[in-house]
């Protein structure tokens, strides 16, 4: 089968502590500190095979170009792969994909050929203390479709039953499969801002503001949740004009330029000085948002940090004091039905995900397609195996 | 002004526990212990008189008609009032209501004349054990307006501003006062709701289904609110035709007559057997109800106990164990930000409760109209001041 | 090697539902509707065997003697055994045990020979609905350690590495392997009381009252948990005199007899009418238990039902609203550190569970010693593969 | 009566907002931005007179010296105090105090001449929209006994019934009234560390870790509870070998001297990797502790922020998300039942607070003592009235 393939240099940093289990593996708990020199080809690889007994092969539909799939292929002054997450090349990259059911395993009685279904990113062992705890976004043992395993970048891929969702049901409100699994390709970014929002974060009491900073994938989930999840004021915050309307036709009931104007003020006046009940910090750019996070905030006010930034930032405590604040970090999209509840969500219309869908590639021209993608100006980017 | 006043008799049962200080002011813990031939009068009463420093004093522009109103005019067979809440006549009644501030006291700020408001209905100390532990529904000193306290069927109410939310933003939306003070008189039965589900019973993941029991009032506040709050399906129980088609208006996407069709199974079909995540008991009748709430559930499925009925109801706890279930007694709309929240709710368009208002009587035809009331097969009937 | 195992005759009752495939390996969902004729024997039967890659053998220490394994050999008025629970015949039964690792699979890292241990009862799959939400105790493919899988009452045993928590800090503690494998085995019944009170129903605020009905082993469990916890003031009702002689050294500071004293009002002088913010029902007879848990509840109180009573109970509804109470259904241990919490409290000493270990018998004597345990005046009765 | 008053200079900063209704009482929101010179005399002044309907008038027993109170003693290179909290001048200080009622408002039934009781510090209004959601500690109109209404170092102080709670618990327990006047005493800074630990932070699970940064009286206070409420291991960091021993009296099982030992190293160590579950910043120095928090925070852990300090400080939040981190802010003691817990606590032996007292003054001594208390080498310094 045709499938994007990531190679890189396995080329520790001078000092990098490095498990030799994993170096036998290529595996990188952090691929900035040992990937060099990554390239992308589009080749031909072997076909996934015969499912095990409790796995699926799909044939995939679309998957989505995910910010990491960015870092991937763009290097630090040192040549080294800006990716802070693990991964092991070669590799299928593509994490965010929805396909049809080709093949099913001998002990997979939920899933039939034909069906369509998305799949979590995330492989939780099960079996080390975080996941034994209920945390399963924090595995010791984690192995991730698309960084670690070969993901959806790809004709077919070969996923474990007890990753998959069905998207059948957003079949039915879609009428077509090519729209359902598009719309299902966001299952993932979008349960990941479900996680953050929902589940560690508990929510927002339905009636009060939330504010959204930043306006890219993650972001744009997090205002069609925000809004189905009863906000009466929905502030997203996205200096790319193009990304402030995709906000605000998925909900957005403010979409703010914060170059232009005072975010603050402007939230603090919208709502009559109460603030916001949830602010989703979704910029990835920590240093640049937190000051203007703590002081939108009302009180009993909650942050949810969902962006990737390796940096620290600045937090004045006080600010959390005076108003009865509380911080949550996230990561992750598994353990608590974060992927079912967004696909009902989806299936029920009350968002519309594929509002968010921007541009759309084939497969065979996603090398090429690369460098367009590290602008960051598009909500999603798909690449569809077949347009 | 003119007014509709109950007087009923004091005329404990034998063997009721009075303390002498609440006789002293005909002060009843529990109507029905004490008080028989109930009576109501329209007469002309003496006008609220100026506002305490920080009281309001409101031209009444609409107040529904709840169940509670309705027990105070029936009795059992030993003549005794229905009304199994405390009571102190004669009272004006009438606890869920709108007004126009004509009256504003020396020590208030947050109102002025013009505004309009709604008031909570529930007056708590501040001061007792519950009160301290933040359980204010809860309070061992409480008193009600329109029960212990002259309520909203008058001319003129007053009230302590404490107790009084602006429904300004509610009469932008609607653009005209009338259908303002409509809707905002809807907000205390609608905050009975919120609190209940999302309040005490911490409310449901956004994506999950719903049901609620009953479409009174209270249960078609509940299914607006729950579709607010991102249920994707929710079902409404409802014998009565024009209750369920009201429903269906506020967000109900199963209306369900539970006398036709087995509800259970209905709800595990359209839910594909995930049951609902919340289950609101709107009924007032437990007995019936309470084992089809147990079998519709889901796992981590929760049940918030709204409705009042002095009954006990059997459960089956082996249900609640094997599902993760649990239960939640709800009483009241203060302390939690209910009223507010239910407001902004409003003002978003997010809930439309006018849906919920089925007919109107002038304050001057409440008396006659009564009888008509105990048929309970309306929405919301709402008493206006002037029509 | 020696092992007690139970056979039942599979003789499903007119009427029963049964899943051919569970038939096909005599797997009942509830051992009352299909096994007749209980019998357990004393015999010799096959070594478990090397263990599979992520297994361990265990030397059996201790198995504590549960009620459940009372119930299979007690039968009703139709010859079917009490236990309402899945069963699979033969059987070795036995559940809460502890042990010394013998042999260790080639994948497992986190044990090593010599090791004590002792292991969760439940073995989730990880794989349905209700793992994936997170509740592995509501598993939909449940198997359970001596239930449906050979378990404790053996001299070996074979367990998966990922159902096992080190008892390495309870020996430090206790200084002999004797001591350290009774307490341990004890981890079984007593994170099934943690998972009640505090996983589940969210444990109470530090000073406040509990009150544990029932003395049995999960009452004792409770009570220790209860003082652990922070409970100013722990209540337990049990008629038993032995057993509230234990609860008191468990840390009761109000051992109750139900039959003797009006328990509500004892709970009410005591905590000078606060009530209990926590009920924990362990007494196994709902029908008895539940008024007096309504009246003895304050506000915002919980009530965590863990035992096990198939009958429907009587619940005043009005009281849990008067007083914001609710109710928690609980089941199992699994899935939140249960277990290891229950470990790190028994090493540090804040409970000290082996006060409630009343009896021990050889695994030779447990077949002619059935007859004695159902007449349930013991605390924790156990039996250890060598005395 | 006699009184320690505190006088200073009302100097607003240039550029500092004042609101002319504070000015004109003195009033400052932010008594660094207002106030210079201050000052404290040891006087005599007017007795409280009679109590109003609903006050006590209270014979002062003890009161503690707060680290806000030696803040108002110290001054900034501007000359400015270095309060940064509200104030208003002259006024009698000490906010943490224990007295005996000499005298019973008209409207006061909960408590008689000659009870011991304590005082909520925090004076919220009941009325404002944060009190109305709940958030009495964040009241938009606080007043505070100590800063803005006569406190605690005087013979005399008359306190509103409604912030007092009984101390007739702790006399039964200590047997004579100095203990328990200076025991009661502690229960202000007690309080403040349950608000942030349970309250705001929502505990822990009994079993886990504990860490508690700083030794002052809020870390002492925060030992206490943190032992008191299940933890297995308390680990206090504090530099100062008379803190660690008190510390280690109130239940520190691991008090470190962050300054010799590593002490993220030391518990990983000492936990076996799992890190804390709670981590509770006392030492008001946020820019040193943070960094280590987030280090020895284990999976699922929150983070108590309760010192106060002006400052920013560094946060990085992929160490939250990796954990599954979260962090709370913390102010005050008022909503939650906080004092009647810790008093509960204090009377059942679970916290011993007098351990915590290492120091004690006459009223008539304070003022030359002032200076000594600065160098914050105590446990907690009492004034008593009379010794």
């Amino acid at each position: 089968m045709k499938a994007v393939v990531l190679n890189a240099e396995w080329a520790p940093r001078q000092g990098a502590e490095i498990d030799p289990k994993d170096a036998a593996r290529r595996w990188a708990v952090n691929a900035n500190q040992v990937y060099k020199n990554p390239e992308a080809t589009y080749e031909t690889v072997d076909d996934p095979g015969e499912p095990g007994p409790r796995e699926l092969v799909l044939k995939v539909g679309a998957c989505g170009i995910c910010g990491s799939d960015v870092h991937m292929f763009e290097t630090d002054d040192d040549g080294y792969m800006f990716l802070p997450y693990h991964l092991a090349t070669p590799v299928v990259t593509g994490h965010e994909f929805s396909g049809k059911v080709v093949a099913v395993g001998s002990a997979v009685t939920e899933f039939k050929v034909d069906d369509l279904v998305t799949a979590e990113e995330i492989q939780w062992c099960g079996e080390c203390d975080a996941c034994r705890g209920g945390y399963w976004n924090n595995c010791r043992f984690i192995e991730d479709l698309g960084f670690t395993i070969d993901g959806g970048f790809a004709e077919y891929v070969k996923v474990p039953a007890k990753a998959c969702w069905s998207l059948n049901a957003v079949l039915e409100r879609y009428g077509d499969e090519k729209t359902a699994l598009e719309v299902g390709s966001m299952s993932e970014p979008t349960s990941v801002a479900y996680e953050g929002m929902f589940t560690r974060a508990g929510g927002f009491l339905p009636g009060r503001a939330v504010a959204v900073f930043g306006g890219g994938p993650i972001g744009l989930a997090s205002v069609a949740l925000a809004k189905a999840g009863g906000a009466s004021k929905v502030f997203c915050l996205e200096p790319l004009p193009e990304r402030r309307e995709v906000a605000a036709k998925l909900g957005a009931t403010h979409p703010i330029n914060p170059l232009e104007v005072d975010a603050v003020e402007a939230i603090m006046e919208e709502t009559k000085g109460d603030g916001v009940a949830l602010a989703v910090e979704a910029s990835g750019n920590f240093p640049a948002v937190m000051r203007t996070i703590e002081r939108s905030l009302g009180i009993g006010g909650k942050v949810s940090i969902i962006g990737l930034d390796p940096r620290a930032a600045e937090v004045n405590f006080v600010d959390y004091q005076l108003k009865a604040g509380s911080i949550y970090g996230s990561i992750g999209h598994s353990g608590s039905w974060d992927f079912p509840n967004v696909i009902k969500l989806m299936a029920s219309g009350q968002i519309d995900m594929h509002h968010a869908i921007t541009k759309r590639f084939a497969l065979a021209e996603l090398v090429a397609a690369i460098d367009e993608t590290k602008t960051r100006v598009d909500g999603k980017i798909l690449v569809k195996s077949e347009l």
